[in-house]
């Protein structure tokens, strides 16, 4: 057997991986409920205070950019114009959420510096931890503002209008935590100013379990296109409104769950779902005069989503119509599925192969920063099996084992990128 | 033509009945939402506070008992052992709610006992005016909370468990009041220490409307069957998570809502709602886990009101069988239709008929706390129309011309029961 390659010398260490999710585990923590971490939300503000000290205390240079997101800094080599390869995640979660959606990517790149830091291995490119903030879209009904500001995506006044349930703005939501509204638009980046996007992350999906292989290597990201539904009718007295005089807009709205349901399921690898849904007056002796609906829809093929959306608008119109409802509807956002870069694929698979990891390439379902990322820079992700493919949930589970092995291939794929600057 | 009889010369006061209802609109109103006035709010403790402040400059006795219902009392003739008339109705409202619902029949026990005083008319029973708690059951899930202490209908202890919305007991509410719980027993009374009750009310329904008539006499009222149903699936990731892998509650529940409503429309004379779905997690990328809505099914044929809700909870289970889900259900309240005492019903006809006053016969499909009087005294009920037979809603409305010819019955009514003692 030949000698492994410098670079393998470069070992994980499975117990503080463990001890630092546990870490990020307890923030937001509840026995009943799971994590809750909602974008800038206190315990999402405690999680990114916990990581500034983690990376502080590695040596890393951290910075905090006009977005919230957190950056860690191990420097590169002489050559100071070399961009950094940025390696990470997100920290906050949706509501009741698991310990490893996002923070697992982000103890993954604090295990890259660390083990790069203990060996005292340089690298020609610098190398850069990330946490994005508000991957989730549960609080401002749309995802990845922070890597989505990096990369250009969002416009920086128009993502500070947005408003949580509570009707409070982004802007205001900032300026409570300190910061500046004003410097939202200097989060952008430019094409350049990173040499690569590395992003580990739990599949959330079954398709690794099925395959019975360890790790993924995403080739495509099936973007989401969001749609809000207002439906109105009549708030009537439950008791006294015949059933044939009423223009009840729970009905209504119960009809358009069933349609989202069904037209989803009629086009493969399509998923729609509708996961808010709220009425007015909401009393159990009125008939429900108005319901609010967010509408997500998935795919990997542009033009299959488009074909599910306008099915969907086409079977809400419909329903509103034949039940005398009035219905809005208002397009949240409308993303291209995103194909990752081949060349960062082929090495993440080339490095899993040296390792004698069977790596299986796959779509995700799910939108993550490397979605926005790979707009601006060669982009390449990561994924780790979830039992059950469950996520979103405190339930949520993926093995040690596994999440090792996906951190050893990141760690591998990062000093690739990197280029070693010497005898590791 | 002949003379009037001298009780015809008792003449409800328009502009002072419009003053009264104008002056309980304006609690608890906001121009967007109607009227907010949920049972034990501060605001419907202020329309408490109002009531019992017009009784006492009316020169009534004013007394409230351990559930908090107020009752204000001209005194009747010689003899003490005769139970007093009582006439009223309720000051709480729905959520949002219209200025008529409730607040029209207190006003109207207000005037009937106005008008007496000024006309020093003596009557042998004594009348009462009564305003009784949590009529709605918007709060606490459970209708005619007050009357149904009154009438022995409810068992004190029980009711003092129920919880609100955000989980608060009865029993705190009420000690927040500053009425004492162990106290809510006493209120319960007893067949004989009422004479009476008759209750003015606005329809909430279009059948007078439709039959142009300005009075209607309930016959009958349909009671309530009420469902509490949970159904629990899995929170998923909405991108990850195939169509065919998941246990979403809300498609559950959107069948569940669409199986009442059909099951509703089969049955003549039923009426059956969905009127509260709340869902978790509840956020737009999570496939919700579980949903827990109310059904509301009413009829005044027992028997069809409980074959529908054997059919809806023969739905339920079906659906939550075909699609993995597990359902819960609890039945929160089950009441018998009424009928109202015939021989008030016939009276109320008759002073109709003598003022030359169309009235029509009628059921109610709200439930009201004569309902609840009916178990213990002779009951009655008139009802006024609603435009377009909205209610529970701000644009509940009725005609001052309608109301007042309601109050005029009301009036000779309260008259004719309680027996003058001399010339009008």
């Amino acid at each position: 057997m030949a000698d492994p390659a410098p670079s393998h010398r470069l070992l994980v260490n499975p117990e503080r991986v463990r001890a630092n999710l546990r870490t990020f585990a307890r923030i937001g923590y509840s026995p009943d409920g799971g994590i809750n971490r909602l974008a800038f939300s206190r315990s999402d503000l405690r999680a990114r205070q916990t990581l500034v000290h983690l990376l502080a205390s590695l040596g890393l240079r951290t910075t905090i950019d006009g977005i919230g997101n957190v950056f860690g800094r191990l420097p590169g080599g002489d050559d100071p114009r070399l961009p950094p390869i940025l390696v990470g995640s997100h920290l906050d979660t949706v509501p009741g959420g698991g310990r490893f959606d996002g923070s697992l990517g982000v103890v993954a790149a604090v295990e890259v510096a660390a083990v790069l830091r203990e060996h005292a291995a340089t690298t020609r490119h610098p190398v850069e931890v990330v946490s994005f903030s508000c991957e989730e879209s549960s609080r401002f009904g749309r995802s990845t503002l922070g890597s989505g500001v990096v990369a250009g995506v969002w416009d920086a006044a128009e993502i500070l209008e947005l408003t949580d349930a509570r009707g409070v703005r982004l802007g205001q939501v900032l300026q409570r935590l300190g910061l500046d509204p004003n410097r939202v638009a200097s989060a952008r980046r430019q094409p350049g100013d990173f040499a690569a996007y590395v992003e580990l992350h739990i599949e959330q999906g079954r398709v690794l379990e099925e395959a019975r292989a360890p790790l993924g290597i995403v080739e495509a990201i099936a973007a989401p296109t969001r749609l809000r539904v207002r439906l109105t009718g009549r708030a009537d007295h439950s008791g006294a409104t015949p059933m044939t005089l009423r223009r009840d807009a729970l009905a209504g709205a119960a009809e358009v769950v069933l349609a989202v349901e069904r037209i989803a399921r009629s086009i493969p690898g399509v998923v729609g779902t509708v996961g808010t849904l709220a009425i007015e007056p909401g009393a159990i002796n009125v008939v429900p005069g108005r319901a609010d609906l967010a509408i997500d829809v998935r795919g990997t093929v542009s033009a299959d989503k488009r074909h599910a959306v306008d099915e969907i608008q086409e079977a809400i119109a419909a329903i509103a119509a034949a039940r005398g409802l009035t219905a809005s509807r208002d397009v949240m956002s409308d993303e291209e599925p995103v194909r990752l870069d081949p060349r960062v694929v082929d090495t993440l698979e080339r490095l899993a192969r040296e390792r004698g990891i069977p790596a299986t390439r796959l779509a995700s379902g799910a939108g993550h920063d490397a979605m926005q990322m790979a707009r601006l820079c060669p982009t390449g992700m990561l994924m780790v099996p979830s039992r059950g493919g469950i996520s979103h949930n405190r339930a949520e589970w993926s093995e040690l084992d596994d999440i090792v092995t996906g951190i050893q291939v990141l760690l591998d794929a990062t000093l690739a990128l990197a280029q070693p600057a010497g005898p590791g």
